[in-house]
């Protein structure tokens, strides 16, 4: 990452993004906060479209699987071709991402990474995915984000690029607003409510008016970790294990890891 | 589902989405095979502005959060009106979904039940999320789609419709191409490669360019169980639960739940 003497960003995060598909992007990224920051020059977009990479007249960038089965492979000639332009559009490092079911999954931790650093290739597949070789040559990085199949990396892409840009100081309005999410605790946000304080019949939970902000702090915390241990076992048993007192992590029955521990 | 007497649908497939950024729709959603089935009629798409809820002078959606703290919430009137809005636009019973990092996570399993249906109304949060007791009176489902926060709904949105809508019959073109996937059968998805057959020195496995439909097949899955226990402990834990030999199952020590079982 290049920062100035006081810790502030010098160059702009870049993004290129390697797809069948440049007219997506910005797309949404252009609207709202993102847009803003990318028309003040907080971050930079580039595209490269895989088919200025084909050699025949055909233009074409994929072909059948060895061995068989439907759809098409793109080729690794082609894919590496994008991947080594997008590097040398930018003296900085910066990861190349797949976006793939097959890769890791999407992590607020991975976004806060790439937030840190220079920017981001993303290489949006389509079709039956990419030929491995060029994955495995160029060093690429799988990111899965959610556990389903789209019919091409780009809307990932996008979903990768607004998680990690968020974060980029000056983006967001009030960075205070980066406090107490989703993720970045382990724990679910608790529910939140607005005026007016009654509504089609339902109020607000009265602690939230009694103006007592260590109660208010307390019902909200209590409220987390119940919704993270309902919904999310996961983060839970994650949380659980970080938050349980050292002196009492190698004794038995402590009840430190009991689901209905408070801290 | 609406289906003809041979099973086919018979309405299109009916997306409402609910967001303060109507033009960031369809964007991605409009290229390639979805902007072909978009234009052709097999599924359909409305947009509802929050802001057109809203009754007073400055059109505001939004308030402090009750009890304090940092961001805005959305009013539980303007969510609700927007959401009674949407169920008002069609006859069919979709269901309400509000994409929100405290959603549980997003399958495949839950895109092929949407692709089912009729179609989905999708809530796109901004801000510090929606008062909760327009989530609860309304009776919102909460996805979330992959481990980070957004600035809004409106990308994972897209991601669950992409989804979902791929699955739509004559959607894609080549429907044979959705066999074989990852998560469809619980595992990743083998490596895939294609010509040329060899590439910057690396070779395509020979066993692919055999000839031997079995021995391709056999390699293939052993490759995608080799990829999901080292990359998805999580699936591949499902995946050896769901084929455990039924007669084995309750035995103990007999190796059918060991990591390094072949089926």
């Amino acid at each position: 990452m290049s920062e100035g003497e006081a810790g502030e960003r010098v160059c702009a995060w870049h993004a290129s993004v390697l797809t069948l598909f440049p007219d997506m992007f910005p797309g949404p990224l252009g609207f709202s906060l993102l847009g803003q920051a990318l028309k003040n020059g907080l971050w930079t977009l580039d595209t490269l479209d895989f088919r200025t990479f084909a050699s025949d007249k055909h233009r074409s960038v994929d072909a059948p699987p060895a061995g068989g089965g439907p759809g098409l492979v793109m080729r690794a000639d082609i894919a590496a071709a994008a991947i080594d332009a997008a590097r040398a559009r930018s003296l900085a490092e910066r990861p190349v991402i797949y976006l793939s079911p097959r890769g890791a999954p999407f992590t607020q931790a991975r976004a806060r990474e790439l937030a840190e650093g220079p920017g981001a290739i993303l290489l949006c597949g389509r079709f039956e995915g990419i030929d491995e070789r060029a994955l495995f040559a160029r060093d690429v990085e799988e990111i899965c984000v959610g556990d389903a199949v789209l019919t091409g990396g780009e809307i990932p892409a996008m979903a990768v690029l607004d998680a990690s840009l968020r974060l980029i100081p000056g983006v967001l309005g009030a960075s205070e607003s980066l406090e107490e999410e989703s993720f970045s605790a382990g724990l679910l946000e608790h529910p939140q409510y607005t005026k007016p304080a009654i509504w089609e019949g339902h109020e607000i939970p009265p602690v939230l008016l009694s103006g007592h902000h260590g109660k208010v702090a307390e019902w909200r915390l209590d409220r987390s970790k119940a919704i993270t241990q309902e919904r999310r076992p996961d983060l839970w048993k994650a949380y659980q294990k970080r938050h349980a007192p050292a002196e009492q992590s190698d004794a038995k029955n402590t009840g430190a890891q009991s689901p209905n521990n408070k801290d």
